[in-house]
């Protein structure tokens, strides 16, 4: 722990990156693109998994698992995916090493070539749907309601820890229905569960909306979003999940036979997330003094601290950590107890603000003597000298105050920078001075979303759902528009 | 499902392929070598995989994400590893596809080519190590226990569903210790972690011991194992921990400071399991009717059939069945009610049978007469009426009484299969006419156990660690033996 963290002012950029190595969430390995999750950075996702996976069951889903590698020829089944997803990907071209004759080390063996590549899956729809057409036959074998957690490879040309880099983990679900109504329920079904879990645990909130054509995932009809807004200003897509229609059954030959005899092919979704929410939490909540965790997510929820100078300090205020320690925990708190001989309370202080433990509890002499205990508040950076009769009850209601806090903040900062704009003029001056969210008018063709995209930067985000739906003229032709669209540079 | 099962004695290994299939465990993919873990099949990793994670937190250990990727490089650095693990494993060698000219398709851009190109992990010691390197400086930072969950790559040539495939799951334990001793002693306490897990969870029981030099872990110093018997005599390795010395701290020079500033290399280990253990889980327990699942592991431990003619019927089955789920859910039995119309009773048992559900409940409108239901077990294939106020109890009662007797069958299969020899040609003959574990003194030469390997296919499967340790002369060269070894033809 070495805090001494750029502020977001300086250079939001590089907090991030500081903080994110400083925090122990992650660092980059010695393979270009690729990260090493950390434990303490693993412990937060695998919280985020559990209560995913927990969401995909309670809706009735299961996991399974499908290979790694996906040959090249599945790509070019699908005419709009091969263009999507088979550019950028690691190809796998043999399949033995051997020692070389010179003794300078292994080489590749040439003589051990895959007689067809094997890519490392991007994305499994084309793996999935070539093993689906083997398990639909009949309507009775469907919904195919299937999810996988697994790592993926993009070749990123330029990484960023969580956000973008070439290996990932995520979750991929992967949905077969008899009905065009039922898979469009199912992918609205699931923007709904990424939406309450991102907002619920993650306390950030998120527009839910549609992607345009343009923006679609390859081989899409549908894309919903749900889109969250970082404190720099940029917007960053938190959850994807996609009404593919009939493309991949047609593809890869994937049809059913329904109660009336009649052959049809499946309708299909396919919905992720991934390791990229953990940057869209570390960048809402934290702060110049490092990371601040939701509680619902906090590997630790709250940590104690004792000072002490000798070991009969030690042990009076180790008796009074342990009993809050076990009410605590009694109450379903997750908490830990800092006694290592090893470090100091000042650098532990510090250690735990970086990591962003919800609360932490600092116990000395003179508290076993006045009965008091000193809680602080990670999200606040308030302090509070309490009696030890009362620190229970204030923790635990501390939880869902702490929770409810980091979600209102991120809410108002994002109401905050959301700016309604009539005119183009208007939109590249907010878009430039202010950043945020921009709501404008737009005639609905990929020709003007391509010009603002490259005059400005800033995509469309989503078409909202929960949007009033007031017809107006698209600030940048003056055309005929439907509604308004979600402008934002985006990470 | 359409069971015609091949039975064991007729093709042990035909009945093996065809119940993994037929049970819906998983199946061959479209990929060369690679399997599709299918939902039923990954429902019994996943327990499997809450279990040994919640023992390996127990113990200490954190869970972290390590690259999938390994530069070529790195396994030239441990001696011994690079011709343990880096010869039969998938080479990525570009980075990016194109389309052809000839509009045929994509494939490889052969400028995209890696300067150095990467391996897909067959285990991830070298890549951890490089990593290690930036986390330890001090006694303080030690010790690291670290597992991680992960896909790995080995290029198979002759596959079997679990047992042997391309790509398997897996975790794999890493950990740096200060000292010999403390390295040791994690070593040991993984792989009776291990034991404990596959005897009770699994119900198989295993011989725990230590490998031969020969048949080490590729840069282990000693390698600690599992070993189980399967019906057909033949072993499995069901788990193993390594002792790596200071081998791999030394190829990545990950040295630290001690309490009195001297540096030294740190003591490694690593450990793993794998979706192996669902093979030695199908073919410790199943039989010709299908898969035999332990309560401990089983996704469902109890199903309800019910059986009727009409919705009135239906709905008196219905009242008594949801009763008993109610009552066996509180007390943490985990319960199906199968009232699928599209399939008829017969079907379902047969189903369940299959899928080896310990326990299954029959509800039909004379058991709600007579306020009866039929129980039936999986272990054992019998079925008794009762009373459905005692069904609950029973049930719950059974759980733990088919867990014991699967352990104790497959306990005495062991016993029955387990002998003694006092010279090579009644090991052949056993090994020929019986199969299963034969234990005889051996010289303790790699020369012998070659020879051994060479005539008969058995080899040493471990020198167990609760031998008598009685001294004897080795079966084959009469030279002296300090103790007997354990040998067997194995998976």
């Amino acid at each position: 722990m070495a805090k001494n963290l750029t502020t977001r002012s300086e250079d939001y950029s590089k907090w991030y990156n500081e903080l994110v190595i400083q925090a122990d969430l992650a660092e980059m390995s010695g393979v270009r693109g690729c990260m090493v999750i950390k434990p303490y950075g693993y412990a937060i996702w695998e919280r985020m998994q559990a209560e995913l996976d927990r969401m995909f069951k309670e809706t009735g889903h299961q996991n399974a698992y499908f290979p790694l590698f996906i040959p090249k020829s599945y790509f070019s089944k699908e005419a709009s995916h091969v263009d999507g997803f088979a550019k950028e990907c690691a190809v796998v071209t043999h399949y033995r090493l051997r020692n070389a004759e010179d003794g300078s080390g292994i080489e590749v063996d040439p003589t051990a070539k895959l007689e067809e590549e094997l890519i490392v899956r991007p994305t499994s729809e084309t793996i999935i749907w070539d093993t689906y057409r083997k398990w639909v036959q009949s309507y009775r074998d469907l919904p195919l309601l299937i999810n996988q957690w697994a790592n993926v490879v993009r070749w990123e040309m330029r990484t960023r820890l969580f956000l973008r880099t070439a290996e990932f983990l995520w979750q991929e679900g992967h949905t077969a229905h008899a009905t065009k109504a039922e898979a469009i329920v199912e992918a609205e079904q699931m923007m709904n569960v990424y939406a309450d879990f991102v907002e619920n645990y993650m306390a950030v909130p998120v527009v839910k909306g549609v992607k345009t054509e343009s923006e679609r995932f390859a081989g899409a009809l549908e894309t919903y979003c749900i889109e969250a807004l970082m404190q720099d200003g940029k917007a960053l897509q938190a959850g994807t999940s996609h009404f593919l229609g009939q493309n991949f059954a047609k593809a890869f030959d994937v049809k059913f036979t329904d109660k009336e005899g009649k052959q049809d092919y499946v309708w299909a979704t396919s919905w992720g997330v991934s390791t990229r929410l953990m940057g869209a939490l570390i960048m809402t909540h934290s702060d110049d003094n490092g990371l601040v965790l939701p509680p619902n997510l906090a590997p630790d929820q709250v940590v104690i601290v004792p000072i002490y100078r000798n070991d009969e300090q030690l042990e009076a205020v180790s008796e009074v950590a342990h009993q809050i320690m076990k009410e605590l925990r009694s109450q379903g708190v997750r908490v830990k107890f800092d006694n290592r001989d090893t470090h100091k309370p000042g650098w532990k202080f510090n250690e735990y603000e970086l990591k962003g433990v919800p609360v932490r509890i600092a116990i000395g002499p003179k508290d076993v003597e006045n009965g008091t205990v000193e809680v602080a508040r990670r999200d606040t950076l308030s302090k509070e000298l309490m009696k030890k009769e009362d620190a229970v009850a204030t923790i635990v209601g501390l939880m869902d105050e702490i929770q409810v806090n980091l979600y209102q903040k991120a809410s108002n900062h994002r109401a905050e920078h959301t700016t309604v704009v009539e005119t183009y003029d208007q939109f590249k001056q907010v878009l430039e001075e202010k950043g945020g969210f921009i709501s404008a008018h737009w005639d609905g063709t990929t020709a003007t979303e391509d010009l603002i995209k490259k005059e400005t930067k800033a995509t469309i985000r989503c078409i909202p759902l929960d949007d009033d739906n007031a017809a107006g003229k698209c600030m940048v032709t003056g055309k005929p528009s439907t509604r308004k669209v979600l402008f934002a540079k985006a990470y």
